[in-house]
């Protein structure tokens, strides 16, 4: 609550996220979403007795008009009489975000749209473009010999009016990605093999490799998914320590690099942030799933400039006001303590504040060029 | 002192722990106990001076009614007076243990046997079966072409009363095991080396394989070391994000995992325990020797309700309560920390701490069928 | 403030530092010389905006004259008007160093000598013998067959005063370096390879690895560089963990293993420290970037004997004084918070800090044979 109305913290930019689910669901599959996981859990074991599990009871709850720590049947309960839409604007007004930049490489006909999510939350939306995503839906006669020029061409379409592009190669092939440009050659034959094998997840380094060169040649900065995420991935090769090679091979003066989420491999992400200029470092989904607790480590090496904030909201609003509070109680609970013991001043504490919450964010996404939808 | 009388955390069950030595030990032997090592400390440095050694001053001086902090001299010499007998029974039972779940994979003249160990501590005991002592303890004819079928039976036999098998696989091979049954010829022809190499320890990928795979077909509970231990094993094949394939191909809703341990990598076990529904994650030997401020870090991706307590305790009863000590005070903290915040209600503070005390391990390890020794 | 003044922690024994710019410097150059990076921050990010620039702000603008978090311009625009003689000797003295154990391999003709270091520290001073910069340093008509007898001629040279010999392997081939003496005809080989080469970095594994068996067989401690650094590392190398093979190679009542810095694998450092009885582990660097939250894990596993305290300081004599602040704040805040729950008595956190601060190197460095300059 001191956190919410805390005037320091305020538009915030959430620098990674994606849609909500703009229809109500059963309480099955609202735990679920509140996890990483997509099976049910075992029996007896709620996912709801979880650090999400009890931060929705807390900040969410009384954003719905409930009581803090209402039990959770009383939340559904709720949730349910008030509808998925007024759930959303609820949730995501109290999220108290300026911006939103949205990855949209998830389809799902049940998603709300990007004007939606604006006038829900009342925030300016903006768009990552999955690099992934755009090679999926290249036309269907796309043949491997014009497989880059398509890509190349789909992509520049794409990146107008975007903030930023992204790639999931971290749950592909892991992120010992090419430290450089995959030769044409290799490209047109992983590609020819991707075509015919049906489309289906690019999991060939070369061609995930020109995904990402492609991506870093827009100049927009590059989303880069590492660490933990659904358990679709190996997490031992999302370690960002392992695209070290890829990063350094990066002029230092291009394109920014933007390493996602992170744990548990956060500490390598802020050794990474800190001696190369181009490599940031962003908490988002992190500080929802593991708490607080986390957000100092995030402040051990990487230089404050070069820090970001995020929700990595999927599916539930409530992962926005989760994501959202988080940060804003965790960033707080830390400069309390280093103001305890005089490790900062106010001015400074207020300063970096302004940074990690938004600062940072306009400048490396810059200003942008979408309408703002109010 | 707090903890020990408190009435939120009474009833602990151990779920995972070895049999003490039914003799004395002199003070070299005593310190190289309280730590995973087995060499003497260098010159000039004592074992003591250590997380457990200041625990044991702690928490074990005043259970043989010394003051807290008692000077390990004194400390040793109190015990050599009580004698092993008198000093094992006050420790367990200030270790406040309603059931205790025990590793017989260790063999050693010296150690209290079971019976022994209940008429201790006041709690029910109930066998934990380690895959690899079964193999090891074959009927001496046995022949490659045998070897499944032996096993089997030995196993079959060995299960029926036990809470849950556990592999060592860590140990021999690290966590890469494999990710599908071994193929019985390829068990045959490991076996077949095996048992003509002596039958020392099982190193094979594939028969260790076979025997993580047999001990999953009997629906008990596997438990996994994972991370430390002693200096027998290299640290980073341990760790359980390796295991991610073999946990992957397992049923969700088949037998469960427990990961033991798990430090350095604890937070790797934790989103495998959030992302794989029969993944759970023990908090034993850890807590003992890393202190306090670990468990959070348990706390952040697994689901409160695939967590588990555990002392790892071996050799020494101060193990024990050193080990449940631990666990009480730093839940006890970690809650603490919750409510100051307000992140969680007492109510659930409270059921949360039965959980993790007791619950998940009841439920998990069923309610056996070994007569109660009291 | 408190720290500075606090008598128990007087006297540090710095186990690894390097030598002091002397010269002035510009903005530029210092915000640089404040981390690991070698490359100037993207527009709009300061370095000074990190743990370093506040730890500099906090402890050496006052022993400046200037008032605690004081503005970074002001900070070096005082710097300007003292000069770099003054500078520095302001800062090592408020230091409070006892003593100075110096990385003489990295040249500069800029740099302070330790003739240089001493007076203005008032600290006496030994050296650290770099094993790379022995060989790189042989004289220019060495060849292939001589290299080994050579080496080990110009090593027993350096060694005669010198606390400690160090390696920089983690930089070149990462740690997985050789469990036994490489054979003398591979080292030939490997000798003639680099001779012919031009003499640059040593890379080949065995050529490492005679060097570091040679530095091993002097007996004096050796010091080998693991974790983070510059970004000439492959981070995912540079974990001690993979040094586990040479290090039980080792006869663990022979020359001591010092781990240096080591994050973010300190965790595991300390289990090697626990389970090996001839390795040690060394803050030096890691709280200095990373805080003082970071020092309580180093608290974990290793044997409070064998933690030993380093700045790490090189270029900046800022970094002198924050390393030696932060170590004195994280220890006393470690012990304070271990005093709240009852964990330690007083006699033994004053033991313990004397121990990490100044004994365990007394003990392990030996009293040395240099001439104090005073």
């Amino acid at each position: 609550m001191e956190v919410l109305t805390d005037g320091l913290i305020d538009g915030l930019i959430d620098g990674h996220c994606h849609r909500v689910l703009a229809r109500d669901l059963d309480r099955a599959a609202f735990e679920t979403a509140c996890t990483e996981a997509d099976l049910p859990p075992p029996p007896g074991v709620s996912y709801l007795d979880s650090r999400v599990g009890l931060a929705v009871r807390r900040w969410c709850a009384p954003a719905l008009g409930l009581p803090v720590h209402a039990p959770a049947d009383d939340y559904l309960a709720r949730r349910a009489e008030l509808g998925w839409r007024a759930t959303t604007e609820a949730l995501l007004r109290a999220a108290g975000l300026a911006e939103l930049l949205v990855d949209t490489g998830l389809d799902d006909p049940d998603l709300l749209g990007e004007a939606g999510l604006a006038a829900a939350s009342g925030a300016r939306v903006r768009e990552v473009v999955r690099l992934e995503r755009v090679a999926e839906t290249l036309p269907a006669d796309t043949g491997a010999a014009e497989f880059a020029a398509a890509f190349a061409s789909a992509l520049d379409g794409r990146v107008r009016t975007a903030a930023a592009v992204k790639s999931v190669a971290a749950y592909r092939h892991g992120l010992a990605v090419p430290a450089r440009p995959p030769p044409p050659r290799a490209v047109q034959r992983a590609a020819g093999a991707w075509l015919r094998g049906g489309r289906g997840r690019i999991t060939d380094p070369d061609l995930l490799g020109h995904l990402l060169w492609a991506g870093v040649g827009t100049g927009l900065p590059l989303q880069l998914h590492t660490g933990f995420g659904d358990r679709d991935l190996a997490l031992h090769r999302a370690d960002p320590a392992l695209a070290q090679p890829f990063l350094a091979a990066l002029d230092p003066r291009g394109a920014p690099v933007v390493l996602l989420h992170c744990y548990p491999f956060h500490r390598n992400a802020g050794w990474l942030a800190q001696v190369y200029p181009h490599v940031h470092v962003d908490v988002g989904l992190t500080l929802t799933h593991a708490g607080d607790a986390v957000l100092p480590e995030f402040f051990e090496l990487a230089p404050f400039g070069k820090l970001l904030f995020s929700t990595d909201a999927y599916l539930l609003p409530e992962l926005y006001l989760v994501g959202a509070a988080r940060f804003r109680h965790a960033l707080r609970r830390l400069l309390d303590t280093w103001r305890a013991d005089d490790s900062v001043s106010i001015a400074d504490a207020e300063r970096i504040t302004a940074l990690v919450g938004a600062g940072n964010a306009r400048r490396l996404y810059g200003p942008g060029t979408t309408t703002t939808v109010r």
